[in-house]
């Protein structure tokens, strides 16, 4: 039988990079895209981005599903995925970085008062800002895993003090680690800058609440580049509004496009990015899904495989 | 005869930070402000800040003056400064690093595409850029002199390609560095970001102009944190409307505060910030200000001492 992958990816201009840039790696290979896929009871390994709810029933014979990013909370809710079946994400040294270096340009831009010179210029105003320096702050990297490492690595070559969280213990040289929910309120009392990039699950879901902006510093900035699912908006502006954060850089909404109508988009305290921060990049990110392929084909163990119980 | 430091800047609020911090530090020194000073017979050390045209020529026992800045132009010119009168600047590393991490953010947020995103903000716009890698990024410090040094230094750290340019030959790691007249065009054909930290001469005054603009890669990015003298102001709205260059970040101007009728306030490729690269410290900077007064009371030599032919 043909080598066969299937992608499931509602946004065309993504399904296409990947598509063609597989297609040109493996031109043997059958490259389908649902719902213009066929003969279903073949396919074994699909490829998935945000896939429809309920999509997953449809492929009886399903034994990998690849996420083409980072997150895979879409993959694992409400796609009626068997629990046999082995969800891998993306783990890139280059997308790792990409998200790194905008989370220090929005950092020190926030410092530097960027964002008021911006709204200054509009209205031809010039009017100096103290700013704040590295050596005097702390970023507090909430989700310190792979992406968060290399986050925190940055920011401690800036001189910047760095702290993490996660959910079970890490050790990183210069970086203070906190875990658990003992250790929550702790390490947010630390973040005057608080950087978010967990995981999306049922543990975080609305983590950054009203108690949560509440135990960071007074006037602290928030930088989400991680899912729109971790903000509860409300609780967001009201911080903004009362003082308690004095500013955020959001790339990842609950709904993207960020509707129209949303008030995100005129609050002069907010920065919005289009999710932004980085992209996976098919000609590179494929060699691993291709490996993948070719272990399951096999019956070897796979690599960056998700663990499904913790949802990543 | 009482110690006395006599201040001459006409902007009121860094005079009064000056004036307050002097006090502090030596409560004991008669400190005077000008144009309210009194007998300017007595004057040998003289603290200035953009002084007015010839104030000099009142001070007929003057032997030296300090400046309130890095920038010594002028200081140096139309003031009716005798040639025997020493001019020290500011050395300072916090300083220098200030204007380093300013510059960093500039340059970050210019790749990111931050100041789209800004701009669709206000329009409402969701919509995806392409972005620049630090890797792939060569930073260009035109004047790598002191504070270009340490420019250069904080962009290797964050992985850009760095190249300076300067007057005299310069030796520093990992920094490609040109020299003189004959090596200036090969300096900016590297420079996709143009980083300007030169002093200001009658020979580098006007550097940024049409011919300097065209020797850069297509699309560069400028940055001037040096002094608003240097830069053509036709030159770049035209460099900028023809695309040659992608925007410009400036935060000097030939007149500051910009005046509200100049074309950079409204031009969307330039961000304008007031000023505000760097401060000069006056709690930290005037300890080496002390040391070269004691040393002029004592004929020892001074530090951080203009060469006043070259001009800095």
């Amino acid at each position: 039988m043909k080598d066969k992958i299937t992608i499931i990816c509602p946004n065309e201009r993504f399904a296409k990079a990947w598509t063609d840039s597989i297609r040109k790696q493996v031109p043997d290979f059958e490259v389908q895209l649902y719902p213009d896929d066929t003969n279903r009871n073949d396919v074994e390994f699909l490829m998935a981005f945000n896939p429809p709810q309920g999509v997953f029933s449809l492929y009886p014979n399903l034994k990998v599903v690849a996420s083409m990013g980072a997150g895979v909370r879409t993959i694992l809710t409400g796609t009626g995925l068997p629990e046999n079946v082995i969800v891998t994400k993306i783990v890139q040294p280059m997308h790792q970085r990409d998200i790194a270096d905008f989370v220090l340009a929005l950092a020190l831009g926030h410092m530097r008062r960027i964002p008021e010179f911006f709204h200054q210029q509009k209205e031809k105003i010039w009017r100096h800002h103290p700013f704040q320096r590295p050596q005097d702050t702390t970023a507090g990297i909430m989700g310190i895993g792979a992406i968060g490492k290399v986050i925190g690595e940055l920011f401690l070559k800036n001189d910047f003090k760095v702290t993490g969280w996660s959910r079970t213990p890490k050790q990183i040289d210069n970086i203070r680690t906190f875990y658990g929910d003992d250790q929550k309120d702790a390490f947010l009392t630390t973040a005057q800058i608080l950087v978010c990039i967990l995981p999306l699950t049922d543990a975080t879901e609305g983590i950054l609440n009203k108690k949560t902006f509440n135990q960071l510093p007074k006037g602290a900035f928030l930088i989400n580049v991680a899912r729109g699912g971790h903000v509860v908006d409300k609780d967001l502006i009201d911080a903004l509004d009362n003082g308690q954060l004095s500013g955020a850089a959001l790339d990842v909404f609950r709904e993207e496009p960020l509707p129209p109508e949303h008030p995100f988009w005129t609050n002069k305290k907010i920065l919005i990015s289009p999710h932004n921060a980085g992209n996976t990049h098919p000609d590179v990110a494929f060699r691993k899904v291709l490996q993948n392929y070719y272990a399951m084909k096999k019956g070897e163990p796979l690599v960056d495989v998700v663990d499904r119980k913790r949802g990543y």
